[in-house]
């Protein structure tokens, strides 16, 4: 076998099954710069590993790539996605660590996993429990891990201690709620006014939320009166920007910090003279992708396997829908805002 | 003697003169609900030392206590004014270490400086060389000992690094100049469009600015090349919000520090969310007033002892009108702006 192998290898490379996937070849809106297209085989060289995709969240992030308007900037054309999960279908020749039927995740994420086979360098796939839901694999990175991250590099949490944040119903906000009381931290939510907004607010006291505010609800005099039992929060947590930015402002307390990790109003934020120089504020940011580096990925794969435990074991939860890669349009069209929907899509591929 | 003291004491208490004061009893507008009155002799306790006025300035946290905007406010009625210097007249009957003749200047700044007389507790004065020129010793704890802390306290600065600063001919301004250059820090320096702005950049330069730039010629696209051969600066002052702090922000690098100390344009700060989350820019802001606890005295008198060392060396310099206090309202008109004029007005009381 030994004498047998390297000629094989060399007359017939181990090549991928050909893929089903969503490429785009210049920027714009992602609705139309996208085409579902067959990409035809691609060779397995020794060190890669070919994996069946089972599931791939569509994030803001990667409609930001999509549009151009992100700052990091694949080679076009491209497969759109960066975060997944599936199973081993093949690997190189010089793979010991991974055999065909291992679930693995994207990790850290990387270009092209809206598509039904990936190949990539073994460096890139992380292996999991055989028990992890496949779509929280696919989205354990971008979103609990920022939450998780926000809540313990600004400022020094004690039990007892509380946060507020607005966009509480993206899937960073449900982590933050989860991860906060696991810690003993209290929460203040702050959701937009809209249809449904009671049951939004009844599903956040679930995860464990302390206190959820719509932004007309904070259009109060008293507002210091809607911290119920709740202390002042020392730390804050935007991902909206513009009002309901403000809004977190004035919620924190004395010396407070307000960290943004997102733009969804696509406003600025706003912030008085006196808000810094009188009461103390900081305002920072935060940008996931500094923790995404190769370099960092044992730590964060660490994090990665702390978050799926929670997981596993009931303690960590978030919504998410689940759209069959043959409906991608429509989940992208979701993704985009434009029919109403406000879950994470998440794309379901089948075997 | 020992005996006949304490009877002297009990039977005819040691009293000051009378003090010509800007006095007001209720805020509002400076210019109407300030009053220049005579106050009767006040008694000097054991404790007290009475000084003969020589110079005080009028800072913009002066009027804004006038106005009644700013978080301290003095009982009311009140004598205006917090920095100050002047000459030991008498002193309380257990004062050991301060003598009629002393300069001395109020330290930690406290209410009261705009009268021909202060009787304060020895704790409040601080004995100074007696070189040290009284209108500098009046001013340099609210405006040099800011420019000093803004440079030390937000980024570890290395000779080399650069700075940015808008509203660079206040007095802070001009001092972050002057001590950055000590230090070897470059600086950026953003002033006003307003007839008279070559004349200023060249007094800004002469202090040792690098580059000096008005609001106007900063809106260009090749921004990045208005640096000349000054590194892109890892911290900035804003003391005028408004575009004026938009333009501090685009100059700095990334992971930047912008600390805001004042709000002269009254308008608020507005940030991208991009700014934060992928330019990794933080806003903090500076409040003096955490410096001037009594508790932190004997740390504050060290700072205002080497600023002073510098001014009577020469190395520290500031623009300041020095107005006679019979022309009390007019500096202060001056000071609201009222006359066009944008030094620093210091009141220099007669012998």
């Amino acid at each position: 076998m030994g004498e047998i192998r390297p000629c094989v290898v060399a007359f017939s490379a181990l090549m991928s099954p050909p893929s089903t996937a969503v490429v785009y070849d210049h920027h714009g809106p992602p609705d139309t710069v996208t085409k579902i297209i067959q990409l035809p085989p691609v060779e397995i060289k020794a060190n890669d590993v070919c994996v069946k995709m089972l599931a791939a969240p569509i994030n803001p992030s990667d409609i930001n790539q999509i549009q151009g308007v992100y700052p990091v900037k694949p080679q076009l054309p491209t497969v759109g996605g960066r975060e997944g999960a599936g199973v081993v279908h093949s690997v190189g020749s010089a793979i010991r660590d991974l055999s065909p039927g291992d679930l693995v995740m994207v990790s850290p994420p990387s270009a092209g996993t809206w598509q039904t086979h990936v190949v990539k360098d073994k460096v890139f796939w992380h292996k999991l429990d055989k028990d992890t839901p496949a779509e929280y694999a696919a989205t354990v990175t971008i979103n609990p891990l920022t939450a998780l991250r926000m809540i313990e590099d600004f400022v020094d949490l004690k039990s007892g201690d509380a946060v507020v944040q607005n966009g509480a119903t993206s899937m960073v906000g449900q982590c933050v709620i989860q991860l906060a009381k696991l810690r003993g931290i209290r929460t203040i939510n702050i959701i937009r006014d809209r249809p449904g907004s009671d049951e939004a607010k009844d599903k956040l006291k679930k995860l464990g939320a302390d206190e959820v505010y719509t932004e007309s609800q904070l259009d109060v005099k008293n507002f210091k009166s809607l911290l119920g039992n709740v202390p002042e929060p020392a730390l804050g947590f935007n991902c909206v920007g513009g009002n309901a930015a403000s809004l977190v402002l004035k919620f924190l307390r004395q010396g407070g910090t307000m960290v943004t990790y997102g733009g969804m109003a696509k406003k600025p934020i706003t912030v008085s003279t006196s808000s810094f120089i009188f009461k103390g504020l900081s305002l920072k940011g935060f940008y996931l992708q500094n923790w995404l580096d190769l370099d960092r990925n044992e730590e964060c794969r660490k994090m990665i396997d702390y978050l799926l435990g929670l997981i596993r074991e009931g303690k960590l939860t978030y919504d998410m829908e689940l759209a069959p890669f043959s409906e991608f349009h429509t989940a992208l069209d979701k993704s985009l805002g434009k029919l109403g929907s406000q879950r994470k899509q998440v794309i379901k591929f089948k075997f």
